[in-house]
């Protein structure tokens, strides 16, 4: 009845290259999926000999791989047919407990029944997305925001409004304002995201007068306030600020994530939701996922348990900071007295304010030659703005690379505005 | 400047219970995102006394959990630094070389380029949707079908059409009539989706001439072939079918998965799709979860290159054998003659028909009486169908606790049938 040899050898094929009318098949929400133009310039900044500013990709030098890889045997042999089975949609409920505690260093009282374990915290964003927008609705960001909220309120076909902030965060007055803006225009808004901890791109700390404004705001206008904390634990300062969500339970949806404390590729992050929205959200990410990796959600358990997981936050947050120093340092060295840029207590970045002139997507190829890559601050922007900016990232090289990469950006910098001052335009 | 005591206790709560207007404020696909009334009775049914037929959960006893161990162990030991990092949206380049070697069982000739990893094949299931699916858009499933696929197509929306099957897999001149039927009304058909090898719920084989017949109609028609394969190397008897893509690359878009081969808890499957369909898909997956997981997908890697993966599917193959063989004896042994069943040849499922005058929902409160747990065949449609069918899964328990299992269903089915005869209704 069947055969052995490949029915591909057998049978012509019908048609090579794209299916016909492809364009018109797709969602309409597809017509927007499209590469960004600077993820080829990415694949090149990878290169070793690149001293890439651009990843957000946290620094585990730290981490001890021996301890880690003990963690991960002793698991599957001790409990590997629950570790490698699948689990509950909601999340593992030891490692949703513990999550509980690691919120209670924010000042989070929370119930490990409001919950939900996902694929890194991306997921609850795309989950928090699927049950709040529907085309044309209006979320409100920070200006600038991170890229990858963007992206998904993008694919939800959600209109994305940016609200200004400063070096104390969001700004409430800007807030008040662009709430009767998008309602004066008979849009609908379902939600404020933000990232109050060292945020990304910026690394700005929102304040704690301002988070309590921010909190009354949203609460009179009925609107949802997502909390993105995936930096909170890593400020420089301790103790570690009070989360949002620590003082209203009832109107925030708090994101968390394990990707910066212990290891991103666990991919193991959650979402704390008030109670009447917990179903919604177990529903939409068990059609999207089915249930998260038993397995990594339970090495983290079992890390948690048995590893001074708060010594090893600390290491990082020292790790962190001397690359922060490093940056900034090399940043009041090199670069022109014409740019600005933030001064991050906590997390990844800093944010670079350039000349207007300048435009940092047009420069990347320069700064490539260079050996040096950052992130233009066009991708923080749903509307275009961010020419003059760019995001530099800390987290990952050595201070040697990072005043290396700084040294040779600032030299770009100074190239480019020289040429501008001279009226050579780049072709 | 941050407060040490939770600001909780210092600020009254603005309000406790449900926001305001919720139901307003939610996207309107989430209207239809309800917990399923069946979902109380299989937190019941998941309790030790209870024989569960209800679940597709693999059974793990073969995998050696020792060696397992090692895997993982030696993976962080030498390799952390890239395990526990962020990766590729698109899945770790080694692992997606090794899932080609695995799709060549069935005949498949596929470039790595082309395979995007994914948490678990739902994900991917999700993505494809998420890609294609406008609201009102028709899927075209078998009759019945995977409930997991049923959920994610309702959360996008679309309108489920259903085609028949019967035990040589869905009827090619049923499609015919459910495309003419679909066009007329003036619906546009996004794609076929269905599970050609031990299909689930039925467990039914797609006869490999009806597969080239279907093919050649979804070609002609130009509607998408969605694959979904998770149980294609677990064939009772030997060689494997081949799978559908390996006719057609051009008009299959393949999910696999290495849940039911390796271990479930992993989270890792797969899309293999023409080359015209990656980049949304890999972009759709990136504003999904950011990357799937390195650790668990380097997991895979090492197991597929070190261990005799081909030789632990064949030791499943034979535990889910004897399995089926006693669901099936014991099916013979203590259901009514008026009840039919398929007879699958791989696979985890079995469709047990009864007569129309049963309702398997109602009937599921005295099966857990009885201390027995199946799946009621509406949870299979997407339009009401199934009252009288119910899905029997032989996969996880022991084969002495199947016959236990089964004989106690048959049990309350005569009871049901006898007090339907009586004219006795339920309460």
């Amino acid at each position: 009845m069947w055969q052995t040899a490949p029915m591909s050898e057998l049978i012509p094929r019908y048609q090579t290259g794209t299916p016909q009318n492809l364009e018109e098949r797709f969602a309409h929400r597809a017509s927007g999926m499209l590469a960004s133009e600077i993820r080829s310039l990415f694949a090149v900044a990878s290169r070793p000999e690149i001293v890439s500013l651009a990843g957000g990709m946290p620094n585990l030098s730290a981490l001890p791989m021996g301890m880690m890889a003990s963690v991960v045997h002793d698991l599957i042999a001790t409990n590997g047919a629950e570790a490698l089975q699948y689990g509950s949609g909601q999340g593992h409920p030891k490692l949703r407990e513990q999550i509980c505690e690691v919120m209670a260093l924010e000042g989070i009282r929370a119930n490990a029944d409001d919950v939900i374990v996902t694929t890194g915290s991306q997921q609850a964003l795309d989950l928090i997305s699927r049950i709040f927008i529907d085309p044309g609705d209006v979320i409100l960001v920070e200006a600038p925001s991170y890229v990858g909220a963007l992206g998904t309120f993008r694919q939800y076909e959600a209109q994305v409004v940016h609200i200004s902030l400063d070096d104390q965060g969001l700004i409430p007055d800007a807030l008040r304002a662009g709430i009767e803006s998008v309602r004066a225009s008979g849009r609908k808004i379902k939600f404020l995201y933000l990232i109050p901890n060292y945020q990304n791109p910026t690394g700005v700390l929102l304040s704690a007068d301002r988070r309590t404004e921010i909190l009354n705001i949203c609460r009179e206008e009925q609107i949802f306030v997502v909390e993105d904390n995936p930096y909170g634990l890593l400020g420089f300062e301790r103790p570690s600020p009070n989360a949002m969500r620590a003082e209203d339970s009832e109107n925030v949806i708090y994101l968390g994530s394990f990707s910066k404390t212990i290891a991103s590729g666990l991919r193991v992050g959650w979402a704390l939701v008030p109670p009447s929205l917990k179903e919604k959200l177990v529903i939409a990410s068990e059609s999207s996922i089915l249930c998260p990796s038993n397995f990594t959600q339970m090495t983290i358990s079992s890390y948690l348990a048995d590893q001074p997981w708060r010594d090893q936050i600390t290491s990082f947050c020292e790790l962190y900071k001397v690359r922060r120093d490093a940056m900034l340092e090399s940043l009041e060295e090199y670069f022109p007295a014409s740019a600005t840029w933030t001064k991050p207590s906590g997390g990844f970045y800093v944010w670079v304010n350039l000349p207007p002139e300048i435009d940092t997507k047009l420069m990347m190829p320069q700064a490539i030659v260079a050996k040096v890559a950052y992130v233009p601050g066009t991708a923080f922007y749903a509307d275009g703005l961010g020419t003059w900016a760019m995001r530099l990232s800390y987290c990952h090289p050595t201070p040697e690379r990072i005043r290396e990469g700084v040294k040779a950006l600032g030299g770009v910098v100074h190239q480019e505005l020289a040429r501008r001052k001279s009226g050579y335009e780049l072709s």
